[in-house]
């Protein structure tokens, strides 16, 4: 993996990928006690910056490969991510989601016109059942983290960042990024090694399914007891990946570990004070920013704002019981 | 007014203003039976495109005349937008504002830095009110929309989708814009009629408050019956502005005139597609793509989302009345 893979998969993107805004705002400054900087990849195509390694990798495939299908397995913002960049490539898609993934997720992936594959979280193996299809079918399996097209797709929002923050201003910052199995933590943090070495990438996980932060401090990918039950369900993976992990152990700082309740709350804030609507493992980076400051250094802070696939339930009840002050 | 006002407005705007994303969803195609392209004017800084026009009249403010101060009258945005523009210029603000405007905008204007003053709307005359703190305090005035400055402000935005649209491929279009006084929709058109002649701007407003549309038909300015009572209350005035009804009756195809209810609809649609809080003044051009169709013409149609400043209790209300399918 290297910078040039970014680079090369951006072109691929250019004119397919969304660019997303850098937002901000005063009262979002205020409650943190710094300048907040909001990049808003819930605004992507698909509601997830998932649709940029979905890209990435279907686009990358051979055409004759390709063109027998893709396959990925996913809680639901990969799953949306593949299905759309396969449908714009005209090819199939078959989708292995688990069964409690939120409903929405679900209905939009078969919606993006993919075949979706239901699966029990708890007692299946969803990488076994990937395979298993993939071999049976000659589809192309896009992993939704530890392959490095994925990995150069999430990159191509570092990228943006780069040129956003430069735009804005941005010197020194801690870059927080909403963190799962760890392909948009590592695709930033190799896109900013390079091309802004003053920021320093952070990963943010929900309290209880902190794999990615104590992999990081003792050195050796760390595993979860529970592998779901969490409102963060976008990014709640049992380990850091193999790809993933090294990158992260050489180029990112500290993770950050939030309860989930403080997700819900900056959900409230994003709503009245920036117009977007996030889901909680969407949120915690901002949640970060917002509500543990204390282990932040530096005048700004960027936060990824990475998906906004909610349902309609979990944001009422962010709205109710966190009203934004 | 010309396109010069526009262009030299954009110079002052240039990196002060944010430019806002051309939002497109699948989803959101399928329902308008075309392609919908959304300009997410609900992202700008304090949530409306009012940032466009308040930064535009102040900043073309001689710096003498300009330290004293400015004063706006306003439901709202038009006070957010001026509020924050006068801040950043570090000069004082007076706002007045209708008693019976949203908690939140009353609120947010306060926190700008500005001084808020109440009045009553059915008994009292905002103009009177604003033209006597003007004159007392030698403060300068800025219209909601009646004023060249104001108009070559929101025209900006025009500029930003001239550009934008050629990039998304789109030739011919209407482009939807939620209309209260004027000032958005004449702006744009006059963008629009240099840079983009095949595309024509149409306002839109809320039954009962069809003043515009009925002026357009009439070729004469029309008032409404009513001041208030609307919950798109961001676009209603009594009546279409002198300086920008000759503009739009020059300039501007037949309007639309569409029921409250809708902008609730394409408010759930906007959460669940698109990922922006709108209010429902703000989404009541995309209510029109979306169920008056029948009233539009061509492949493509462009939307202004111009602002996103709802209450709590109405976003839910949205949310749960009409979920989106």
């Amino acid at each position: 993996m290297n910078i040039e893979m970014i680079r090369a998969a951006a072109q691929r993107l250019e004119g397919k990928v969304r660019r997303t805004p850098l937002l901000n705002s005063s009262f979002v400054d205020e409650i943190a006690g710094r300048r907040v900087w909001i990049k808003a990849e819930a605004l992507q195509h698909t509601g997830s910056f998932k649709f940029r390694g979905g890209w990435s990798a279907v686009s990358a495939l051979s055409p004759d490969v390709r063109s027998a299908g893709v396959i990925a397995f996913s809680s639901g913002n990969h799953a949306q991510g593949v299905a759309l960049a396969a449908r714009l490539h005209e090819i199939p898609a078959v989708i292995v989601m688990p069964k409690d993934a939120p409903q929405l997720k679900i209905e939009n992936t078969r919606a993006l016109g993919a075949e979706v594959v239901l699966y029990d979280r708890d007692r299946e193996d969803r990488e076994a059942i990937g395979a298993a299809l993939a071999e049976a079918r000659g589809l192309s399996l896009i992993k939704p983290y530890d392959a490095p097209e994925v990995i150069a797709g999430q990159g191509t929002c570092g990228l943006e960042i780069v040129e956003q923050a430069a735009a804005a201003g941005i010197g020194e910052a801690d870059v927080l990024v909403c963190c799962g199995g760890g392909g948009l933590t590592s695709g930033i943090a190799l896109a900013l090694e390079q091309e802004a070495p003053n920021m320093r990438v952070r990963p943010v996980e929900p309290v209880d399914f902190d794999d990615v932060t104590r992999s990081l401090q003792t050195g050796h990918r760390q595993s979860n007891d529970r592998s779901g039950g969490s409102i963060c369900d976008a990014i709640v993976t049992r380990s850091p990946g193999e790809m993933t992990f090294p990158l992260m152990r050489d180029l990112c700082g500290p993770g950050l570990v939030v309860p989930e309740e403080d997700c819900l709350r900056a959900i409230s804030v994003a709503f009245t004070r920036l117009k977007v609507v996030l889901e909680p493992g969407g949120a915690i980076a901002l949640a970060a920013a917002l509500y543990h400051g204390d282990q932040l250094q530096g005048e700004d802070v960027i936060c990824i704002a990475s998906g906004g696939n909610i349902d309609t339930q979990m944001f009422m009840r962010a709205l109710e019981t966190y009203p934004c002050p």
